[in-house]
């Protein structure tokens, strides 16, 4: 394998936290943060028993609110898999407020079984008890809405047929199921870029902005495509420009509008 | 008084747990958050007497992360108006993680005192207890940084003197302790907003970064200056110009580099 895993497949016994806990040290190495020189590895167990790992991320020039943390990529990384609960995950150091709140996104979120490498003990903790009397998805969702890493289908299309030259490719790929633009596909031209970009807009969890947008990139970093819901109050398109800009100076960058055949919710 | 007011000067009486809370509803209609329609108000106390107000923030077309919450914009209501410590406040909700996490970079920010209003009762809560076994400042700080809203100078100045037409009116200015750039002052030409962004720059909290930056707006928002420091990690430019945008279509905008005759702390 060329690039560092991020995923471990089911080994035969069941996880213990000895076993989380003893991957956060050599995970730590994977980590990119070039601002702060803190390194922090979050190491968790999906429902499926497969292991997932998340460091934290900086982008030189660009502002920390820009930052991936550890926790943030473990989430993103169980959403990429197509992997719908967390169970438990160690990490190297408490998790900062902001990913207490990211991670009461998923449903039953009060249940996650934290366990701090830094503590010097064997000890799982709740999510409940980092983060007591909470504000969040159960206080703004829409009742019945889905939780993060809950399938979802926003309904978007493009708003012409323009861009799309046939519509057997087009059929073909969107029931490929969301593999181009996970990064296991092989993007071969800019309408599979596209059509991945369309189909992680149809995925995307926002609830709060009603502005669902995807993005897809090849797998070198050339190239990238940005769907976006045209007139969403938010658009991403500028700060997905600047991020673009921070990985790679030479990537295209092309940002789409489409449209809902369906209510958001 | 033409605009809303956002302190309160101290009244004859120490504000009660009653007084704070009765001024949570009123507050809550200067909220402008377009994009959710959640209002969200706090009000706070500061060592001084005085009493503080903040609501929510969203800017339409930008990510939800431009977003300023109650309690952050409580928290720079009381930087810009020279107090040092919050003492205890009441808000509409409850504090989100993130703002749990940032109200941390106050110094003993656990014994700050916290009135949730829809919970219905008069019992304020230590900050410690919404966000037990935390991570902060005392995780990253070095030894001896001061904490936000204690006063501090990073030591900026302009890289050249070319913008700066009189030194005579530039010492006049600096002597002016900040009241330009809070919003007390009569902005009357480019270079005193120029002297305010790096004025606010110097007073600048970042450190995680190292990369302080000041922004100065004239009163009518038709000119920014932002003021950054050359060669820093982080740059604020770009953003900045996305926010100014959204704000004021028709605002001029610059940003100026500086340079540091100190070790940034
Ligand atoms: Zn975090
Ligand atoms: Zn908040």
């Amino acid at each position: 394998m060329d690039r560092p895993g991020f995923v471990i497949e089911p080994i035969e016994a069941q996880p213990t936290a000895q076993s989380l806990a003893s991957l956060v040290d050599s995970t730590r190495t994977l980590a990119r943060p070039p601002i702060s020189n803190f390194r922090v590895a979050a190491v968790g167990l999906g429902s499926s028993g497969r292991i997932y790992v998340g460091v934290n991320l900086e982008f030189p020039g660009l502002p920390l609110h820009h930052s991936v943390h550890a926790e943030q990529f473990l989430v993103t990384n169980l959403l990429l898999n197509g992997e719908t609960s967390l169970t438990s995950f160690a990490v190297s150091a408490a998790p900062c407020g902001h990913c207490r709140q990211f991670l009461q996104e998923l449903r039953d979120s009060e249940n996650i079984q934290i366990l701090i490498i830094s503590d010097n003990n064997d000890q799982f903790t709740p999510l409940s008890d980092f983060l007591p009397h909470r504000f969040g998805p159960l206080d703004l969702f829409p009742e019945g809405s889905p939780f993060l890493l809950e399938p979802r289908n926003n309904g978007l299309k493009f708003t012409t047929r323009t861009r799309m030259d046939r519509d057997d490719e087009d059929e073909n790929l969107r029931s490929n199921n969301g593999a181009v633009c996970n990064g296991h596909g092989t993007v071969v031209d800019d309408e599979k870029l596209k059509i991945a970009a369309l189909e992680a807009a149809n995925a995307s969890h926002a609830p709060y902005s009603g502005s669902p947008s995807g993005v897809a990139l090849d797998d070198e970093i050339v190239g990238a495509v940005l769907v976006e819901k045209e007139g969403a109050p938010v658009r991403q398109e500028e700060t997905a420009r600047l991020l673009m800009r921070s990985i790679s100076a030479t990537c295209s960058f092309q940002a789409l509008l489409c449209c809902s055949d369906s209510n958001y919710v």
